[in-house]
């Protein structure tokens, strides 16, 4: 950690910063400059960090030079982490190839929804029991009997499922029923849910927030690695901008973005980031260009009755053209579905 | 809500959307323009807002015209709302003067500040329990033994007390100890506790997330008092944005935003907002020139050893110097502290 | 297009709307609603968006139907343009590689990177002869010196030049030497340089500016279009974000968002997008993957010496591996280099 | 200037940045530390800011420690600086109050106008005769004869006179007409054309750019001043957001942290920021309380006839009612009109 002073500090300031830098057992090292006098701070960054050290009277600016998270970055752990869903492997060249409802409305349309992904090459089934909508008088899931109906689907299918889990007091609930939990973009900083599912050995598919940076996302994976639960895959799904013809915007330098920071797998969900199913297909094959570990798509046979997110959802058969154009690019860049 | 179709939409897809639109008990309004048809539809537009209209095979736009919010509105509800925290009166021309440490750390440090802003002339004492921190290794506060020392230190000073709830299990016990509830930016669109406090009659003191428009907000709002609770505080603290020598962009102009859809009180967090102690000053007052119902600001006695957000607290003898500002300001408004 | 009127909106001022649409030989089209009254207005959307229709009392919103460019539009002209940059097709298939160093610094450097990225590929020189930098004290090019210098090395190595120019003053000069004109972000919106470059003949490569929506970027090529240059090529090169782990926020959904609306060529500049060298090659193939008509990417032969730039440039070896693998992704969705 | 090497950063690579700095003759300064080794750099960092250390094997990171301007920084010149704009006074307690409409549009119209805002309080008259207009099809401005217009009407009713500069041509042109050159929010990194305008003696209203830091504004400052043009105030008009209720969002809080970095005269306009006649009078009074120099809003007597951004304009009698706030805030605050 480096503390820059600001011009003009007096030398009782320097003094005071350097007994508090003392004092937590860590060594300052002074720089006089012609403009500036810097402190450079080896030892522990960790312990710093925790100090209000921008506080002090005489500092202009506290640099760190250690990245805040420690378990999910690439330098505590160098290969690939590879994350089992159920019997599908997700990382390391594989690839998790989620599709599905939105929300689950009912076992016909799931399990027809889940047939058809299943035969396009789809590895995993999503559908959301637990709806977060921005308004109260939207359709807010099915709830136990949504997570029932994904599970059959799954079963009958062959496709280990993932669901939305948005309240600490669920976990339990959605822990019986699904093969992956789901923490939503709105959620990804509610510690107590990531604790939550941080205690479990279950694994936990983390969508970025709208407004959160790549390291924002990789603090909030920290909470749930730091519990004990390793299974962890990450999501870019779109940040909130300016533009408005889509509905977020894709960050797709996240992908190898992220690779360099973590070892962790991170997919891509073109239909939450472009909410425009015109888009989806291209983006989702420019995922598995970038290097994604995987693609989440929503799919339904009927998306102009859909309850949930109809508009952004693409056809079963679209669907299968966007998997054969997949397959390409991933042999290509070789990473196998 | 008004339905803009594509150019070359057929007059079959025309009858689709038209018998849709029918079979919700809708009267649609067809318009043949030179490049365009559009449907413009009476009734209640809550009915078509769930429904997925732009999946329909021919749709370009659907527009709604009104808003997505209901018991927030300023149409629902013309007078300014009034909520009283404690015996002190929020809105309507009174303001909320929030002050105290970010995070409880000690009786001691929270009692000295507490008769520090009181004597300055803070209306309510504000002071983190359970603290919502980015990284799972900084302090995240004393919990119950926190939520009794605030307690406490309100009855003696006087002060009404505001303290974040994080998770729906939490509600009870903070229900307990304060006299408000404060919903973070990052739990802004956590619809589990905005429900779970919706439940009480405790008010609620709901923070802007940080990448929310006002309407989104708004929306939020709206599941506190769909629920039954109508004590609703807003609080505007910065937003998300590419400037970096701020923490946030305080966006002062949704002060009056939220007055003209809502009746709502709104106050403002310049401390949040800016994370600079030296800008905190001039953008309370501002807030209160900008028409604030308040102003929210962390004060701590010792910012270089607090335990959270030293950095961006104001020193008690500042937030006496603030005050004595803001108080002329407030006058001129016509305002009371 | 589309008005809204107030609740309680009077009579009078309903009249008073009307009559204003009537003066402009439109046809205004009433539907009164529980909630709202509206008005359709049918005929030549372009008169009304250039009247302040907001300003009159009682309307709340005025709603565009059609979209503000015209000659960009793909309703306009329906299959893609193909621009020639001298012998060089790009659009509809063909692809522009463009290559080359940010800054021309010397008649050896070019000359050697020319060589370099010609034989891997590369079928467009690139290199900066006026540059537009952030701080005055900066390198700001060589001028018509470096001009003379890009000709040669494309000449030399049978490649077509394209270089930036940031003031109508310059456009005579450059329009002598250069093979395409490249409109840098900072001035997408300097609309007298649009309208010079636009009464030449010669090829431009517009680039989206730092906080442009797609409509704003193509709002910028009508200005090139209307003027009667049809050879017009947009470049994505990444958008002012909150994310600081890269140099803007590289927005790849703008590729097929583009096609959706324009039939003009998109092309990707992942380098100054990223900022990262160790990102561009998979946000490249993310390009070429997502549909784009050519990528532009900095080269140079020593970052380390570079006057401009050089942290964000490709070394010639590294831009060879990845034109292995863009050769192989564009097989697959169709594309020739 | 702190450099930041990677972790297992060889000898030799160290040893290869260590002959680089001194080659810039210029003192480093090593530093290992347990994770990490820094190079602590002293002497002219703006030497080095030029260079691309970044790009440079081993290094991980490079801190500047120093702001990039000088001119324009408050270490570099400690006392407000005071512009005068004809003869009236901006900075240093005397605010600037410029109103006026968007657009010349008649003498009828603009001498109207002037009479209504003088005899408010306004003392400087704004008109724009060269409009940059997102649209080509939009009303583009008078051009010269605007200019006269404008002229005559400010010397008639007494005020100096601000009209935007969109090309470095138009300088001379403009120069014969106006008091002070504007440099509107598009242009404000056309660089070309701030050393034009750098090079008279006139002042200069140099607009943010809608995604422009705080340190770009300054930065496109020290282009003007470092060509010998000391004339020069800030404005603050609302950057681009994702907040789509209101044009742009304003950062006031770019008020006091520009005063905290330079000595330039800073105002805010809160018509182009909110584009919402409603927003501008508390935006305009929380302006006065932040600190600003000064306030710049658009007026017109019949908005909804406006050849320009009629729907922001104030009408003249609201202008006089919102001076009344202005006065009294600013007696608070220590300004004078």
């Amino acid at each position: 950690m480096i503390i820059v002073l600001r011009p003009n500090t007096t030398d009782a300031q320097i003094d005071h910063v350097l007994e508090r830098i003392a004092e937590l057992g860590l060594k300052p090292h002074l720089s006089k400059g012609e403009h500036r006098t810097i402190i450079g701070v080896i030892g522990d960054e960790n312990k710093l960090q925790a100090e209000p050290l921008s506080a002090i009277p005489g500092v202009e600016q506290v640099l760190p030079i250690l990245k805040p998270f420690k378990l999910a970055s690439r330098e505590f752990f160098k290969t690939d982490t590879v994350v089992m869903v159920g019997k599908v492997r997700v990382g390391g060249g594989a690839m998790a190839m989620i599709a599905g409802p939105c929300a689950v409305e009912s076992a016909e349309i799931v399990n027809e929804i889940a047939g058809r992904v299943k035969s396009a090459g789809a590895n995993i089934l999503r559908g959301g029991a637990f709806k977060p909508r921005t308004s109260p008088y939207s359709f807010q899931g099915l709830g136990e009997e949504g997570l029932k109906i994904l599970k059959d689907a799954g079963a009958r299918h062959g496709m280990p499922t993932v669901t939305e889990v948005m309240d600490p007091r669920q976990v339990p609930l959605v822990d019986r029923y699904a093969d992956m939990f789901q923490i939503g973009a709105r959620n990804m900083q509610n510690f107590d849910l990531l604790k939550e599912v941080g205690q479990t050995k279950r694994p936990v598919l983390l969508k970025r927030g709208m407004s959160a940076t790549v390291k924002d996302m990789l603090m909030s994976a920290e909470y749930v690695l730091a519990e004990g639960n390793p299974n962890l895959i990450l999501c870019e799904r779109g940040v909130r901008s300016f533009e408005d013809s889509t509905r977020n915007m894709l960050d797709m330098s996240a992908v190898p973005n992220v690779k360099s920071m973590s070892h962790l797998p991170i997919i891509v969900d073109p239909s939450h980031a472009t909410g425009r199913p015109d888009l989806i297909p291209s983006m989702a094959c420019a995922a598995v260009a970038a290097g994604a570990d995987g693609v989440h798509v929503e799919v339904h046979s009927c998306p102009e009755k859909a309850l949930s997110d109809g508009p952004q959802a693409l056809l079963p058969k679209q669907y299968a053209d966007l998997m054969e154009r997949i397959r390409k690019i991933a042999d290509v860049v070789g990473k196998t579905l």
